[in-house]
């Protein structure tokens, strides 16, 4: 997508052929930079530091940490057993970043997978380059479908409105291509349907505490054009009595084979509002993220608790600072006294009851075991032992 | 309610009689300051400048600058029609300062007609201290009421849970005693439950944008020693998914005779949650509070947008501050892009049918045109009229 006019995705190969880049998003929205990195530790640091995050992003980085693995490995003269060996430790090493990223673990796998067959040092670099390009390409691809069928969701209330006036979206959250590597999951309808013409308008959830909304989504459509406004994650509800929102469009962190979804504290709450107000609500999703283990989402989904401080404290750009132009610094603020406790669920889980329909790459479904079974017949679990 | 152990009010006469007492509430989390003010302009600036706010605080603190308008009429030797003249200016000034508190108006509207019949002028000043604190009195005593009443309600949910874990309520923004004179609408039946030794626990909604649950509901709610813990605004559905909150208890704005309850912002969302769980919402409210001319809240009652600098901005203690334990000054940061509009929907309106009740100071009754005109007969629009 566009970053001041220029398309980007969120990790390339530098034209060197022989590095790679991302986007520092630690940064966002205050300050745009990209980073180039040249050694597996560098990306390993990167995704442990969360220069980069979101499944999708994290799985493609990780695919290009192998590709530099790979080339230090024969740039330091291995082959054969030496070289496997060096190729796994920095493997290990990468995935122990982010222990729990399940794109992190599938990336470093398909490439070793890749590699372990090829003999010769210097084609098992250029194997590995071609990889992480390719999982790149297919997440960059499957984003793109799943936008091009949300764009006839989004051209069917453009016309059910009359035709005219934009459609009004209202997103929690960042599902959007900062989160993958291009296009995103929630956004990408979205951006297809900007770039397709049809007039859209974005309500973003600041989405406290980290605040990925305000700080990432309100920026990436910004930054392509896209009209939107940030509110507080609690002005949804009041802005779907008032007619204001035609469809919610969020993403999703595990969503079970039966339709419930795990999606950024407080979505649950807006698939409410959007239930109580005859509203669709809809999650997009590549199909990687499906739970095919687990039938019953409030019940049996973990959430993580995650540090107080994340509530407690809030960093933002010093007022001062922007006045004066000078380099912009963020500054950490405390928002609770001191001993006051404070409790962080990271997730919630929103029935399958109360979401419209899932986007993914395949089309879009209902948010049941049949209707996911009828998209994914060779995964789904048969419709059989569904209820 | 006790501020480290002592009790305080929001607004007292001083020990010399002369002058009047606040709490500087815009330094509080982090700082605990009291003002002494002298003159109604003092006052004027006291309210202007929110250093109180709250509508049962912010009367009580008018009816005090009355009193020292009164006073000063004295002091400068006025008497008669100058002295009316004077004071009727002195009124003017203050009901300036916040022109749409209907408290404020009342509260000085009340002084001037208890001091018109009033010849002498240091009986003037003499009764108006006497009504400037009953009216505190009358605040006090009004929320009080609401606490006892809603006392025999937590008992009840105590013993049905069978007598030994604490009571957990959700509450969002700042019905405390800061916002009245004392025990506060919301927190009224909690303190008084903790008193009375039923175990209490409070989630605190920090209530974007201005966070008055993380900075005033939490800090009051320790210093009384009420276990409470900090959340986000997003956090309560799950929290009532998983069983973790036996009632939601909230203030109110502005409720209409038919029970609709207009709040601050992601209220309505908070009572969606409650009814998909199971769980009973209740609102708080001194009868003052009631709207006698409008039906429909959601549809009539204005929702006032306020600036976007309360959504893009926020202001924390800065983190350095604290470490170096230097003077505890707060930081406002940026928290959006520039460019990124961003709007501020300042209340919501809860639909009666999400309110299981309403607690005022005459006792609990159904959230319906019926249920408040059982309480209120005197005032409440016919129930014939109601559907």
């Amino acid at each position: 997508m566009l970053v001041e006019g220029t398309p980007y995705r969120t990790v390339w190969i530098e034209a060197d052929g022989e590095s790679v880049g991302i986007i520092d998003q630690r940064r966002l929205p205050f300050a745009f930079e990209t980073l180039t990195l040249r050694t597996a530790a560098e990306v390993g640091v990167a995704i442990r530091d969360m220069l980069v995050r979101g499944a999708g992003c994290i799985g493609a980085v990780a695919a290009h940490g192998m590709f530099l693995a790979a080339r230090e490995c024969h740039l330091g003269g291995l082959s054969g057993a030496a070289f496997d060996n060096r190729l796994d430790a920095l493997a290990a090493e990468l995935r122990a970043t982010r222990p729990t990223a399940v794109n992190l673990a599938w990336a470093v796998r398909c490439q070793l997978d890749e590699l372990a067959p090829v003999a010769d040092p210097h084609e098992k670099v250029v194997v590995a380059r071609d990889l992480a390009r390719r999982i790149a390409d297919e997440d960059a691809d499957s984003c793109r479908r799943i936008g091009e069928h949300g764009l006839s969701l989004l051209r069917d209330i453009f016309h059910q409105k009359g035709g005219k006036n934009p459609v009004n979206i209202l997103t929690h959250c960042n599902a959007g291509w900062l989160a993958f590597v291009d296009h995103g999951s929630a956004t990408a309808p979205i951006y297809a349907a900007h770039d397709a013409g049809i007039p859209v308008h974005v309500w973003v959830d600041e989405t406290r505490p980290r605040n990925q909304g305000a700080r990432l989504t309100a920026w990436e459509l910004g930054q392509h054009g896209v009209p939107h406004t940030v509110i507080v994650d609690n002005a949804g509800g009041h802005l779907m009595q008032r007619g204001l929102v035609d469809l919610v469009l969020t993403g999703t962190d595990r969503t079970t084979w039966t339709g419930d979804v795990a999606n950024k504290i407080g979505t649950y709450l807006k698939a409410l509002a959007a239930r109580d107000n005859g509203i669709p609500f809809y999650v997009a999703l590549p199909s990687s993220t499906f739970d095919w283990e687990t039938a019953d989402g409030v019940a049996d989904i973990p959430i993580e608790e995650r540090s107080g401080t994340e509530v407690a404290r809030i960093s933002g750009l010093a007022a001062e600072a922007e006045a004066g132009g000078g380099f912009p610094g963020e500054v950490e603020v405390n928002l609770v006294a001191k001993g006051s406790p404070v409790a962080n669920y990271a997730f919630d889980v929103t029935p399958a009851r109360l979401v419209t329909g899932l986007i993914s790459e395949r089309g879009i479904c209902a948010a049941s075991a049949p209707g996911i079974a009828e998209l994914f017949p060779e995964i789904s679990p048969s419709r059989e032992s569904a209820n």
